[in-house]
């Protein structure tokens, strides 16, 4: 175990019906705030009107920024900056998934800064400060709703990229499980992909002496496997949607489950430049890359990948060596996704060698990623040819 | 899974070497501070001097009081409160474990209370402020250091109380496992069974459908035992201790382990009277009575003690009924804490049925006490004479 800083001020909401404390909490932060949504969902399902009305009860003035893509861009954020600025908002409501909540984060950032907000996602600038955001979380799967990251697609370059920092962490985060009844099926299922992937990330480590770390992962990745199927036969499965909403956030809130642990990060590295280019959802593209780096990775620490086979999914080890363990798991991993109707290659979405080198490239850009295995362009190609 | 709302603002810095932080984090909160501490431990193997070097070079006035009991007492609290007040104490820093911890909580709350600290205890009145407390942990056990509860003894009334508030949970807390190397033998174990007594009073619960706490808390359970053992062979076990360290910490961090879950507390409850009378450790109240409260209490829900014996001992149901596992999991935790050199009877400690009606009457003194299953007098009472 390494030495670790830990430090998560998000206040979690949890259960049926705390949507209604929406106003009284937002009203703490401010009197002027900007809501920020996405495609429109909520307000089929009646949430907005719900937020809408508890946030006039609370006396609080509702500027809005509706239409957040799927991979919120640039474009998007910068527009949510200039209401920031010339409304004088001081608090950003989020009310959605991952996406709205990681454009809130970038617009809160860029809001105090007089730069480009893009700056804090090449790395040319670090946030020093944010305007307080509050969330209501619409899906379960990014882990957003209590952490301090956000990730952003310029798309007119093509690139993906993510920031952090403390000033990001929600102040609340309203996690109403029966907001995610509405959710469709795919999502449903990309969402727990995702989940599991922030896991995978952090459990396959080269960090010694983590046995409380792993087997927090493990709850995690044990407890997913277990409630998405329940979920999508019946998608108001109560228990279910609370179980994988409770992963979700506790997948990824500022890296709890695994301090002390280096953590990888390279598929979702991966990811970002194909979803950049191709704009398909977060979750259904790491679905596809992440078993192929379990193939091309597993030999760096075949013990963890044959724990995991046994631990998370039950694999008997009798009569199998350690490889064939590890590979069995990595088996397991990609039945499942391709069980529960996760996409299992990039031709599933129409996606060819084309622009493969480039995707390579730019996941390289800045250095080399990965912590397991260093991955260098080389690498990162091989695993999307594997994809394909 | 019930709703829940969860907060911890704790800072955690853990590691090795974290101590010489000590400084910094303290100056960022006060100029003048309180130090406490207990028996003198800390002078012996050069902390006391090493904190107090470190404070110096922050240009931080120091303040002291020292001697905390090992079940800390209202008269110590009050010398504290007195010392807060008549100097102007800005910030109180507490070095050492749950006693001392818990001391200097009760002092942060009665120092901005007019009234009697000890209405806090009897529910006369609730916390609404405190000053803000900084921790460095030197023992392995009461999670003290990142939640918000204190527990206190009137010595001369022989009772023992908890009071708990968010105002109390530490600005920060260091957890330098180096630290722990130094604790006793039987303070390691009985650290690492009160580790256990808190997940215990947490996993055994009525509520439904909380697969992912129940795995958590599985999991520390699982650590403490896999690590307990060789932190004894080789107390400076730096692996072992690191993850006995976080295995407390994380056991009772304002209950996040068990979000949306109902406690139950009752086998602390009476173990805070016996130890309010005989002055025993904590830790060694718990090994003695909670195996005793588990047979007790089991058949409220066989299936949770028998999962418990499979997940967290191993032991094969094969050819079992689930009540069989389930006293194969109590037995096993009994013979656990005994083979790790844990007392199992109260006799152990010279205590015969002299005071156990006056112990079993002020157990539920305000009220019945647990969840799991609700125990009167005469509950406390049978469960007491099996403890003889």
């Amino acid at each position: 175990m390494n030495n670790f800083q830990f430090h998560n001020p998000t206040r979690i909401v949890f259960g049926e019906g705390t949507i209604s404390r929406i106003g009284e909490l937002t009203a703490h932060y401010g009197k002027s705030i900007l809501l920020v949504y996405g495609g429109g969902s909520i307000k089929s399902t009646g949430l907005y009107d719900l937020v809408r009305k508890q946030l006039s009860a609370s006396n609080v003035t509702v500027h809005e920024l509706a239409g957040i893509e799927p991979n919120p861009r640039l474009t998007t954020v910068n527009k949510g900056i200039d209401i920031c600025r010339t409304q004088g908002i001081e608090f950003i409501l989020a009310v959605g998934g991952g996406s709205v909540i990681d454009a809130a984060k970038a617009i809160a950032a860029g809001a105090l800064y007089d730069g480009d907000v893009w700056d804090f996602f090449t790395g040319k600038a670090s946030i020093k400060q944010a305007l307080p955001i509050g969330t209501v979380l619409t899906l379960a799967a990014t882990g957003s709703e209590m952490n301090g990251n956000t990730v952003i697609s310029h798309w007119e370059e093509k690139l993906k990229r993510g920031a952090g920092s403390s000033h990001l962490f929600p102040t609340f985060s309203i996690l109403d499980p029966e907001l995610t009844y509405t959710v469709p099926r795919n999502h449903t299922v990309y969402g727990s992909v995702d989940i599991m992937s922030h896991v995978f990330e952090q459990y396959f480590s080269l960090t010694e002496n983590t046995p409380l770390q792993e087997r927090f992962c493990e709850s995690i990745l044990q407890t997913v496997i277990e409630n998405i199927e329940p979920a999508l036969v019946n998608p108001n499965d109560k228990a279910a949607r609370a179980n994988l909403m409770w992963c979700g956030t506790m997948a990824l809130n500022g890296g709890q489950i695994s301090l002390g642990m280096v953590n990888d990060w390279a598929s979702h590295g991966i990811e970002h430049e194909v979803s950049a280019i191709y704009d398909i959802p977060h979750g259904a593209g790491l679905a596809v890359i992440f078993p192929n780096w379990m193939k091309y990775v597993y030999k760096e620490r075949v013990d963890r990948f044959a724990q995991y086979a046994t631990r998370v999914w039950g694999i008997d080890a009798a009569g199998k060596t350690e490889d064939e363990l590890a590979l069995a798991g990595i088996e397991a991993t990609r039945d499942f996704f391709t069980r529960i109707g996760a996409e299992s290659t990039l031709a599933d979405f129409g996606i060819g060698e084309e622009q493969l080198d480039r995707m390579a490239e730019e996941a390289v850009r800045y250095s080399a990623i990965g912590s397991f295995k260093t991955l260098e362009k080389n690498d990162v190609l091989e695993i999307l040819r594997m994809s394909l």
